[in-house]
């Protein structure tokens, strides 16, 4: 059974990093609790969104993201009864492709080279299952698709839903 | 109907870079016809295969590759009649995948980043027809599987095979 893995706000918090630097390049105390239902850009002040759109294309923005809850040995377990793939729609981001493989390198070096994906759109992809936070990602995929939360999603409905790794590891382990 | 085509070899002249750089460093005249049925790093003395190994790990290298002949024409109208992707195996190789990125937005830039994709292994695509250079991604393709020539691959049949772009022309227009 082949298992794809989505990257950002899956494995990478990215959702957080948005946060943390909007907070401490404007002073504020933004909470992930505030941002339930939108995008971080969109709960902020119009002038300070276009900051927030730029983060994912600045340098280093992708080689510090810190790791979901579980994410690392929940996954390690499912490597060992799937073939996984971690598959990232990051083409729209140029300067994060080499940091994304150096961040797996670091944090999940039992998905090797190999099974390592970054794409425009997910629909391209043959496989079984694929865990992902965005559900334009879920709608065109084959297989059985599981919407993985995060803040940006919760109003979001019709997909199986897990809200932690200790829910994935749940249902496919 | 769903085309990827491989990058490599087939839009961009690998082969011919890993030859010029080797003539310049070591001041030798190695033609790719010497090479046929090899990889460049098989045609030299085992002391300089090394020095070959590396080009594909140093930064610049995917960067200014040539053009293979008639591929920008020819993809271009393909791209009218076909969902056209760009898929390259380029994931052990971390500093090209930027490289790789730019390369296309100056020499393809009719295939979006929506429409590229940088994985480690091919058998995860799922679509119509595959064309590249190497067997062992077209083995595993579930498709139609074009094998386009290279001089490393002029001993491998088996496949569907074509030499040029206008025979990809021919073929797929």
């Amino acid at each position: 059974m082949t298992l794809f893995v989505d990257m950002d706000e899956v494995l990478a918090d990215t959702y957080q990093a948005h946060i943390d630097i909007y907070n401490s390049e404007f002073g504020e105390t933004l909470t992930r609790e505030e941002c339930f239902g939108k995008e971080v850009w969109q709960c902020v002040p119009q002038e300070r969104q276009q900051s927030i759109r730029q983060h994912a294309r600045t340098y280093g923005f992708f080689r510090d993201l810190g790791i979901v809850d579980q994410s690392q040995e929940v996954l390690e377990q499912l490597n060992q009864k799937y073939e996984v793939y971690v598959a990232s729609a990051a083409m729209q981001f140029p300067n994060s492709l080499e940091e994304k493989s150096v961040w797996l390198d670091d944090h999940f070096p039992f998905i090797p080279w190999q099974r390592r994906i970054l794409c425009g759109d997910k629909h391209i992809l043959k496989g079984d299952i694929l865990i992902d936070d965005r559900s334009y990602n879920l709608k065109n995929f084959s297989g059985r698709s599981i919407l993985f939360t995060s803040p940006h999603n919760m109003n979001t409905n019709g997909f199986e839903r897990a809200n932690t790794w200790l829910e994935i590891a749940d249902k496919l382990l």
